[in-house]
């Protein structure tokens, strides 16, 4: 059953340790947003103790944002261990179609390791389908395919839940389709709210085992609900991200379900 | 003609993307401070994706605040790839004349790369020129030379346009200088400011293609109309730098060129 | 002595260069509270330099927080030139106790360089001394010792001053014990400020050289009053963050003392 609420109650309780292999830019945005929502989170990237550290997680965040050979070796490890476990990973594949290199590290990912969550926008996830996308940087521009369409697709296909983000973002497990229409146009004014997205991801799946379609709706309505808070008062890109954080610290278990809209297709 | 209203619109409409191999500590501040003015910001410094992004990108900004070999491999594929293709190149030498492997490290790449702009403080550019300078860490203690001559001669003998940031920031293509008097006292204490104007500059190469003089001398501007503003109501170095990024995107081209202070010495 | 504010005007007065080889997660976060208290902060990581610039430095901050082979050889290099000029340093050895790799790493430093101030939670403390200790992540869970005990047994068995920070702070030599009562129950909401109080640790450690079991008691006062000025409007984990470096930059000297909270255990 939906209720981000209840999951978010339970993540408070437990403060589920969260490990993310993650990019230089957005590390501390990711570590905080994961705090101020109430569960733990920690880095870890050494090929000597990434094994180690994701079981003590109770989930794995991967996001290929800022990539080299060397982590790209981790994300492997840690993630092969984490399948072998059980703890379910979330992949960012930020940048996929922007080049070659973040594309095939994405599929490399995708190929060996069993991702539960694959969160990205309609560019990196349609350029993974192989759709025709454009991706400049890590932007999105264009997909010629629906967003509920590609993320049923992509679920499909990829054997995941595809978790595709934009405006209204579009949750599938290939066959059922959620939409989430929380959220704010500034999130796209701050660099690494994607990511954030991705984190939070993690903390909802550790709080709602087993149910990754909706842990994954609910992460993403509930990050979205906090947006919304920020933006209230915000005068821009700056205030916004700050009180990003101070949104999601007040998030109340009790009436969050009451604000998200998630809607089955 | 210098107008940073004009290059800021085209900036806001053409969305360039600004590709940036940088420093571990300013990296999320470039990136914002990139998307609040109007552009798109992307970080990649594998030496496998590295010349396929930047033909993707309108300008190249490399930041050598926390280098090491494999980065500097990096920033110089991108860099020979830029200069290949007529992309601008923004070089901000960090900390070079605090150690004899920055300080190389910059000649390194001021020799191999056809660098466009050099923006840096005092000490490193007059330790890129011989000049007596002092540099503890990354702060420029003192130089023997008026900035005015520092940046004609930097322009001159470096074959750039020499952009010399402080107190008043100076700009010379080796003839020309322009006198920049916007700004604000407390971007010296946070961290990063001179990186974020580097990131700036490389925004506004790509609004005003074929004049780097008159581009980085108005991406100096609009950066310090920004810090007046986020100045006026900060109660210290972190409101301050929150209210940078507000000021960036509140920027209005209209009535910009009435707020620059730019002088033709 | 101690006097917080004294040691804060020699700070100001001084600026001293505080060179930091810390994690990826907390370097801007680090570097602003070294700047907004009134020093100036270097990261720096590179073995080619590492050795060049802690010489410039009056303090050195090592921290394990996203620790790699790499890095770790360059804390050795930097710590071993600072153990030989008498340059003094701080080990943050975050995580310790939640991997062994952490674990030993933290022991090869201390092993092989001349720490000075060991700064850490309980777990990461108790760990070092082999008690049972529990750290999930980088968060200290439980550890079956009293912190006075702790701090006095980490200060005699490491040969080192212990930080030992928590609701309350014990600093100790091994002998005598000062416990500092400042602080705010936010800090625990964001990711890094027991990073920042190792890096103000290291600015205090330069401004009252030869006298380290008061200088880093004044440190944490410091931090801790700062922090309790953050708190006073903030609306969550954000703004405090913010308000942070505010309120670290208007410390006053002349009052600060009035407002540490240190006593002799």
């Amino acid at each position: 059953m939906i209720s981000a609420g209840s999951t978010l109650r339970t993540i408070r309780e437990r403060k589920p340790l969260v490990h993310q292999i993650t990019n230089y830019v957005v590390m501390n945005e990711t570590a905080n947003a994961t705090l101020a929502l109430g569960a733990l989170p920690v880095m870890a990237h050494a090929l000597e103790e990434v094994e180690e550290m994701v079981r003590l997680a109770s989930a794995l965040v991967l996001n290929i944002g800022t990539l080299s050979q060397h982590w790209i070796e981790s994300m492997l490890l840690a993630g092969g261990e984490a399948t072998a476990r059980g703890i379910p990973i979330v992949l960012d594949p930020v940048g996929a179609g922007a080049t070659t290199y973040r594309t095939e590290t994405a599929r490399r990912i995708l190929g060996t390791v069993g991702v539960t969550v694959l969160r990205g926008n309609a560019g990196e996830i349609g350029t993974l389908l192989g759709a025709a996308a454009e991706v400049r940087g890590v932007e999105s521009i264009s997909v010629g395919v629906e967003p509920a369409d590609l993320a049923r697709e992509a679920g499909r296909r990829l054997g995941v839940i595809a978790a595709v983000t934009g405006p209204v973002d579009h949750v599938s497990d290939g066959e059922r389709v959620l939409a989430v229409a929380n959220g704010d146009p500034l999130l796209a004014t701050v660099t690494g709210t994607g990511c954030m997205s991705s984190a939070l991801t993690g903390c909802f799946l550790a709080g709602k085992p087993g149910e990754p379609l909706e842990a994954a709706a609910e992460a993403l309505a509930a990050f979205g609900v906090a947006a919304e808070d920020a933006a209230r008062d915000a005068e821009g890109p700056g205030t916004f991200h700050v009180r990003l954080y101070d949104a999601l610290y007040a998030l109340d278990p009790d009436t969050l379900d009451s604000r998200t809209r998630i809607e089955e297709l």
